[in-house]
């Protein structure tokens, strides 16, 4: 089983605002731009794994800024962790804005894909071998946030998220 | 102040999978899905608000079963409350393949739009009065989603979160 | 032969009128209309038929009222009949404007579909018994319509068409 | 008033028929086909106007061959007849097969158009002159599919429509 | 092997701007005229080799005046020259301003096109023979054109361009 | 005036080939392509120019192999020199095929834009500070590119294409 780097993953991907991505406010509709995370993210997980991959999860994504008519978006993809047959992609969301030059954070998003071979049915994935300081802390996030993933869908009791009960207790003690 | 129930804001979409929604397997996009979602329940915010009204977050969705070319993926959504100047929605998302005439549900998901006036500033939205045994469960549970969505996005601390806690302490004092 | 009735076959869409789908007055063009309501009928005619469902002839269409950008287009369709291997769909559509809340009846029409199998051979289709009074007279009424599409397709004299000629005899004799 | 030939309006359009434009037999979908008459007469209607011309109504039209992925569709369109603030166009279209190098007439169809200023008013369009035999006959027909619009629109009574019933009529004496 | 002219591969093709092609200033973007002039010219290689042609090269294109939204283009392509398995095609392309009724050229362009079988082996295209004395100097031209590329492709000397060089040795001999 | 490197304007892009964009032989269309640079390019010209950018015109491109339906596609796009109120950006394309995790380029381009204020009119750009040997090397290059430009358009003689005749001359001297 070889194993691979975040960096092996990484994928930029920039789209111009365009009239039928805007809303009467000439605003950037949230649908289309989860369309584009999602496509840039599968482009990443497809890197990683060398096979098709499609999503299986969108984690809570919450829109900060509107993204204007005319502004760029740049979208940054890497995958954090893979599992046994999937992976988590973290994305990272800009919007630019042209003529000022200004450049705002919009969002963050983890999306999850299960590696599929030509068939349709589940593969293995290569491992993740997280490098910088910050790839580490995503790669332990990973556990938690999959927690809460298998709670949210009814697949796993609360009380057996023990990563993920950590913060709500951690937090009780404290009070 | 005006009050609407849930089925004021009911919005059905039938859409047929065409093959640039599809990937190298023929299935759809999850992030195709997503922006027909998104649609679907900004058409549900606006009937609710009579305003512009734009996505502000989405939460954990799970893809539960790949949805085929041809197949017909039937989306309907309705608010489940209204907060100040924003409501929830949810969507239930079912799949029919047409030949075998098999129906299978695909996924649920809520929403959360605000309602912005004709210059994109936040404007008050109709009370929701549920009023089936669901829509009251429903209702009740948005409270819940929304603390997990303020908790997610760092706009509240986890001990805070009272009814999101709840779930956790009373599993806890089970063990 | 199993026998199905219309509500079998209702299938409602939702549109929200982007830039794209508007002319240089910001009005929804007819031929994207026209796109989808194709889209409907098809959808509804395929759950009649469980078989895949090929547009056959679109009847005269009137449009009523423009439509504007950010609109809300409502589409309901439902087969009024069933021939031997075609249907015949009727379709209603509504626009409804966001910030006024009013919602216009657009135009109605008949599209007819083949049904075919996956070698695209004509298949028979499963008989329709109509319900509700209105179903009945929509059920009644598409003969006279079937005859008018053959005789504007040059496959039926005007004179065979005893349907469509009681309109103008009982007329002339009146006259 | 100023008056132009039939020829000062002739558009002719080619479309290469795409994946996304065909449903699960790799047929060209009518809806599609529909849209894209209603472009290239829209085209027709605003070279003979001189302004934005907007959707009256599409009369029946039939679809005699299926027309498949990769086909040249070639539609041609040229304004028929003008009234007071609204032009008649006919429409041909054909689809060929490039390894065959055959090609089919597929259908025949007349959209009505309407003129408008930048407000969106009706104005007054260009007289038509016919010249072509063939021109002079899709001129004096157009009153006969004026009252078919008119009574299946319910804006005029079938007793009303002379030009229409003389059809039945001669039938029926020769009865 | 059988010949033909430059009129039998003549397509015309028209399209509107619409917002999507349009940038902030609602100018068509370039690349977007771009694609459609790509798509006429296969359409135009197509009618000539009847079989696939994929494009394989785009010369040296300017855009001389802005198209705006709502305007007509009309793309006129015809194959100027046949080599072995390949077609040089000629674009015009114009734009029409509908309440102005001007219509300005846009600009000219030469695409190249390979001639494939449903394997995707390049065949063998029949040859041309232009007929008019314009015909004739876009054939004559075509060699020089043919040099420019290769040259510019770094597949020929500039040495060796013979056709090509002659334009600047002339020039240098008449300095 | 500011001065400004080619890393600022770098741009990647990432796009998946989905159905729509390839032929009867499921490659990339030609058009398609040009459409992406198009856009790339745009976006990397405005980053530099901090203002709207349109197409000025677009170099000879050369599309060595076939991309295939699923391929990732990257495009880089730099700005390699500015003009007064234009600027030169090069564009390098490679397709990733994902079973294979096999990268071939496939080409380079170069597009011009200019850049313009909100109304319209040109207005100056910042300079370009090439800082690696390659970029150095794009610099210098662009000098011949813009002549040769210039020349294929009609706006300078060849004799006066200094930069470019020197192409020809050196070989010719060394035959």
């Amino acid at each position: 089983m070889i194993t691979k780097t975040p960096k092996d993953s990484l994928t930029i991907m920039n789209e111009l605002v365009l009239p039928n991505d805007t809303n009467m406010l000439h605003n950037l509709m949230g649908g289309r731009l989860l369309h584009w995370m999602d496509i840039a993210a599968a482009i990443s997980a497809q890197k990683h794994c060398n096979s098709i991959a499609v999503t299986a999860s969108v984690d809570n994504v919450s829109f900060k800024h509107s993204i204007k008519l005319g502004d760029v978006v740049t979208i940054e993809a890497k995958v954090t962790r893979a599992f046994n047959t999937s992976v988590e992609v973290r994305l990272d969301v800009w919007a630019q804005n042209v003529p000022s030059a200004t450049i705002v954070k919009s969002n963050e998003a983890y999306y999850t894909f299960v590696a599929l071979d030509q068939e349709g049915n589940k593969i293995e994935v290569p491992n993740l071998l997280p490098e910088t300081d910050q790839e580490k802390e995503f790669f332990a996030g990973a556990l938690r946030r999959r927690q809460l993933r298998l709670v949210l869908a009814g697949k796993m009791k609360a009380d057996d998220a023990t990563e993920l009960k950590a913060l709500f207790i951690s937090d009780q003690s404290k009070a």
